[in-house]
């Protein structure tokens, strides 16, 4: 109904150059165009395809970077938690915690994160039909904490493919404010010997059609250097193009009669 | 890259008078905003779920019907074709032979109705990847006959449901001009008893989704009175909501950068 | 409960002589082995991928070639029908008369087929759900026809891939006696540019887990030379392979509770 | 190639009688029949899909539940752990510890399983390929364990529905032992209003199949009153239904030449 916000970084912390270097630039952007921004990056991939994979600066380090760029930019700050012993560490220094995908259904994990009070952002599994999203809200909201965000981001359709089934969107707004992850609903799961890949040139038209759909906000993987980024390169959306995209976002979420 | 058309009318042929009327309440719609118009209407509906259902006055009396229509309104006429020798009878008649999903596939249909050199709509296949609808269209096209249509309405996923996956727009753009389908892709193939069910709250929601991705026209069955439609009823566009959703479909598509 | 009965022979009618030659060769083995066998090729392949593939000899040359064949050998024969014109003919020269998957809901060609008093094997479609195949037979017995066998081959999963669900075989021996294709289950759509691939390695996996699930007959595209077989080479069954793995199948089936 | 192995016992333990009865009871029959048996319960079901739902007695009572029976009956054990900080607790009570399907890419729990030294076995998530079943074994061998299985329970096939392509057997078992999960396999993901249903009359259909298409063990919840079980009793198989099923699949696996 309101304004469309924006959740985007880099899809690991390769640095806290690095993060500060995307941060800035991102927010330049949504300030400019006026867009509400959150910053995303994980201190952890702890289920990347191959375990020889570059997984970023672990727990600790994580944390302390995500604070301290939170304290110097202003910006609120997002990032994944994959135990629920870590989800304490986290809520200390981010603003959003985010449950991914694959752990959707764990129990533990939307407890311990729901009881930090923090805003919970869970993304729907893979394997999850849109209307049995309600369940994992209701484990977190069980924790009284009310602050519950839902991200869509692709179905299995068949092997190393994922399909975006918009009619999600509307479905799970019944139950949480909706996001539409971008980026890694093009991934191509394991595609290319150990590595996922994806299909880039497609985030902007998955993006269009969402916020013609109708969603809340967007989630984009975004990286200035998307050839060269330690993870999950082949899916994010290079930040030259982020302006552009977003003007167009913005255009058709005004030409959308909300609710929508 | 230019302006959106439309295809739209009942599913089926239900009588000359009902054909008349919906092309006159549509027309009015279309003309007032500028949209160039196909009607559509089949006169026979030959792969209904069960032997007993309606399926229109037939070959004959349909072809008269519509060739009566198209005269009287100065409309360009679709209908769908199911046998190769019924293509140059029907070729007599409208400007539009389109070629049902089920029988995309068929390279004596595609041949026949491409030699009638009118235009020919192939809709996908619920079986058929996007990049598999170049064959059709080279099918169609080896008769000499460049004016070829594709059409997306849904992929099988799973049992008695269709998934549309939007990155098939751009990819079939690539052989011919693209339709979207906005009311077959939402239909739930026989889940209703013998008789396929619909979810017609989507068919807007699918519309601005796929004129936000980018396509060239857009195909809707609309009727007057859906609860009571002799075909399809389940996922007919209530006539009442043509206009307004029109609208905003013409806002989308002047949101997006062209070509999309 | 009885005995599994074979289905099987070339994809494509590539000579006289050739049919002949797969028909004695397949003949040898199942009389040794005490199997039922009905002798399979098409006289058209009349949904090709591409317009350039060979077809087969037509309608006309195939019906004199196929029932010379069943005269001399005294074998039932099935081939497969695309045109409710064209099941007369047929009729007059083979036994079984076979509705391709595409078609399976083609209302005209069901009653045409079952018109005709042959046994009428009807090929599930890659789109439908197995509780559905229920109508095809229903439009098949509604002339009074009760000789009618389903056949599952594969559903459609993702894209250029098929997987076979094996709950549908008892889910459709609730309506008609079920065979299973262990070739076309193989089959990859269009995957090899334009010409559909196959995984000829599975067809004996596919097949043993038929029998083991419990089915009423095996459908086999079977030649003598695959590699150069003139359609569908890419999930033939090479001759040398059938004994033995008939041989393990009648080993499975004995080994299965019956009524399975 | 050898001996096939059975896994099984109650989905969740619901008391110490419960576990040791449903033991004794499984390991007469398997005893009879000459089957190496490991037994299986969980201790927590950590991702129900209500958070109201019944878990289980806790890490800490059931591993010590567990323990005392592998003590007491002499029977391996096998149970799933969901946090890499409780895998050494687990792995002093058990001899086989199981990584549960939507953890399957889970890096961290994958080497800590791995560094205990137990067998693991891995249940291929259902939003995996079967192909790259390859990445989580090497993961957990990355420790120098080389006693790793895999576990095929079904992939996704649309929404709340699985599907079980048998293909996925010989291409695991070119990375490790396959075990077919011949009960969750049927399960229903969340059909029932927050709870899983089941398919359990398909149970004896996929497990033969599964012997029939060639693999090493099998995995069945059994339970003694499924209408009464505290978890999953929807798709467990009726400890009565055991002996019977098992003379069928020995038979069977006789039946198929070895290597399958």
């Amino acid at each position: 109904a309101g304004q469309l916000f924006l959740i985007a970084g880099p899809c690991v912390i390769e640095s806290e150059a690095h993060v500060r270097k995307m941060a800035d630039a991102i927010q330049r952007i949504t300030s400019d165009l006026g867009v509400p921004y959150i910053f995303k990056a994980s201190y952890d991939k702890a289920n990347r395809t191959s375990v020889k994979s570059f997984r970023g600066p672990g727990l600790v380090e994580g944390a302390r970077i995500l604070g301290a760029l939170a304290r110097e930019t202003g910006l609120p700050v997002l990032t994944d938690v994959h135990e629920p012993g870590h989800c304490d560490v986290v809520a200390e220094a981010v603003d959003v915690l985010q449950i991914p995908a694959f752990l959707c259904r764990q129990t533990d994990l939307l407890v311990a994160a729901g009881k930090t009070g923090r805003a919970v952002n869970i993304k729907k599994g893979q394997f999850v039909a849109p209307w049995d999203m309600r369940y994992p809200v209701e484990k977190t909201k069980s924790t009284g904490n009310e602050r519950v965000f839902l991200t869509e981001r692709g179905a299995s359709f068949g092997y190393n493919t994922l399909v975006v089934d918009y009619r999600s969107l509307p479905v799970m707004r019944e139950y949480a404010p909706v996001v539409f992850d971008g980026t890694h609903s093009v991934q191509q799961p394991s595609v290319a010997g150990g590595v996922s890949g994806g299909q880039p040139e497609f985030i902007p038209l998955l993006a269009r059609a969402a916020v013609a759909a109708g969603v809340d906000g967007l989630f984009l993987e975004v990286h200035d250097d998307p050839a060269n980024a330690k993870s999950d390169g082949a899916n994010a959306l290079d930040l030259k193009r982020l302006k552009p995209l977003l003007e167009t976002l913005l255009a058709i979420h005004a030409a959308v009669p909300q609710p929508a």
